[in-house]
């Protein structure tokens, strides 16, 4: 049956909480008639706010009870200790005690790693799981892990991560055999640190579509579609990308706004730069996921609006549906075979 | 005397060799009386290269004979003992002699600092020399280093790239006590890797302006003026904004070209977008100085054209002015002094 899943929402995360995550929640039911929906997290406030919106509360949207709320400024591990009624926690929960199938958070990212992990387990064969996202690139888009999890990979864990990120291309982007990157200095052999060449020669040898290193710049064309790095060097890069498109917005806004003739070419130009704008926005590319694990999570922005959040929700459908879990570890385990033949 | 300096150019380096080179160096010299240039190239091709354009040689702009080139594609280790003969050695000979006192090179990065390295040698306290080049930032601009010369740095390289990029700022910028920070994920102390974290307590202690850690949006902010990183992730720091801008660029053309609407407004709003493009051009922040050696050396992009490459020159000159080794060797010594203490 498609799109038939439960889906657990931290109704009280990220910088709106139920604000726009029932909403969204009300959005995606409305399209999916198979799909249910549990909002766990304070069940006076998100009643209230269901009542505000107007969204009835009936069998496919229920309330799950949780009286704590992890905080963006909690420290990870003692978040995980001390909250065990958070919102956070108790969804995760309903994941490991199969009454949903998937998980959906836009709170405290290293939290919802941190409980993720200990709650949920990772799958026999992965040492540590990773944060996938989607990048836009000129015609299409780039699926890019890990991006902070983990700050010191090896090139066993970078060589899993690529395993990961081509079973997710593979599912939620109906792309068959993805072509998959490592991200390096230059696409030269001899170059990069010591790692990234050892993870080389293994994905040479692995039955992926593996073209080779890719650089920085590579990530926006369209000419790989999984790319793989370390947490550190990934997050840096996401980061900086972020603070380029801000850049580049702001120089934008001051040119159009010296002199007259510029503002009136700016007035002009209005619904073009905002179709631009609307384009370059991260939220069109909300929900990442946390690869890795015996269970399906997926992190929204904290800044998500309603769309965007919604967009994290269908994300963790497809997931549910394209089993990608159980796809990531039929595909480890010949891995793991022939590495201890 | 200002701007009085020698400066030698590898005319033959870079995708447009003496064509974009000869012409640069003419447009500097119209500004500078005190300065010199020394033109290092194939003799016949440089005097035929400067006849073409009209531009006379004279005792402020010569030629040094040197009968080979350093390609692109070569192997770095491999040009610098091979090539004895190459514009770039020979260029980088005027330096270590005495006869010039800075080189720029269009040519392959790895083979200029594994030649420049080799022939100048590290400054004393100094273990690698790195690459700092300026990033546009909103209102201002930003040092950034190492960009791609050292890929696994300990604490201690982060440190020594740190009292340079001080120096050089302070220098090149005219920017007394600039603000230092090192590049992190996040900008918790918690955060980060062990080298990075390492660095920030000996950078604590350091006269210098040290700010802590920045994150990858922070480059391109105001909120600090010299970034310090590992070569690795800042090489694909760079790449990654030269990715983003050009997506970007992509994205725009795309939505001018869109219906009949969308290109008359692009046709107004050409000018202004004309405008934008140069100040994203990364031609306008031309040249980056290989730090730590004993002589000034500064690398111009291959594709640099002639404003673009006669930036590359100025740099030079300004380090020349500003005697930019002699500074760092006085802030390295220092603090060599205090750690053996």
């Amino acid at each position: 049956m498609p799109d038939s899943a439960v889906i657990a929402l931290d109704a009280m995360g990220g910088d709106f909480g139920p604000e726009v995550v029932i909403p969204a929640a009300a959005k995606v039911l409305s399209g999916k008639g198979a799909l249910r929906i549990i909002l766990v997290g304070d069940e006076e406030r998100l009643r209230a706010c269901a009542d505000k919106h107007r969204i009835p509360l009936d069998d496919r949207l229920t309330i799950q009870h949780a009286s704590e709320v992890v905080e963006m400024h909690d420290e990870p591990a003692l978040a995980m200790r001390k909250k065990k009624d958070s919102s956070m926690r108790v969804a995760i929960n309903q994941v490991h005690d199969g009454v949903a199938d998937a998980v959906v958070s836009a709170g405290n990212t290293g939290a919802l790693m941190a409980t993720a992990k200990f709650v949920l387990k990772t799958l026999p064969g992965i040492d540590r799981p990773a944060i996938c996202t989607t990048i836009p690139s000129k015609d299409s888009h780039t699926q890019m892990l890990d991006l902070g999890a983990n700050v010191d990979c090896t090139a066993e864990h970078l060589f899993q991560f690529a395993v990961m990120g081509s079973v997710l291309t593979e599912a939620i982007d109906n792309l068959p055999n993805p072509r998959v990157g490592l991200l390096n200095i230059g696409s030269e052999a001899m170059k990069g640190n010591a790692q990234v060449k050892a993870a080389d020669e293994y994905l040479a040898d692995a039955p992926l579509n593996y073209i080779g290193f890719v650089e920085g710049d590579d990530i926006y064309s369209d000419k790989v579609d999984v790319v793989v790095c370390d947490g550190f060097v990934g997050n840096i890069s996401l980061k900086t990308a972020e603070g380029v498109a801000r850049l580049i917005s702001y120089y934008m806004k001051q040119e159009f706004k010296q002199g007259l003739y510029n503002r009136l070419a700016g007035l002009i130009a209005l619904p073009v730069l905002n179709a631009f704008r609307k384009r370059i926005d991260p939220n069109a590319y909300n929900g990442a996921s946390l690869l890795g694990l015996k269970g399906i999570v997926v992190k929204s922005h904290g800044g998500a609006d309603v769309n965007a959040y919604a967009n994290a929700i269908e994300i963790a459908v497809l997931e549910v549906n394209k089993s990608v879990p159980q796809q990531i570890q039929e595909h480890i385990q010949p891995l793991l075979e022939r590495q201890s033949a």
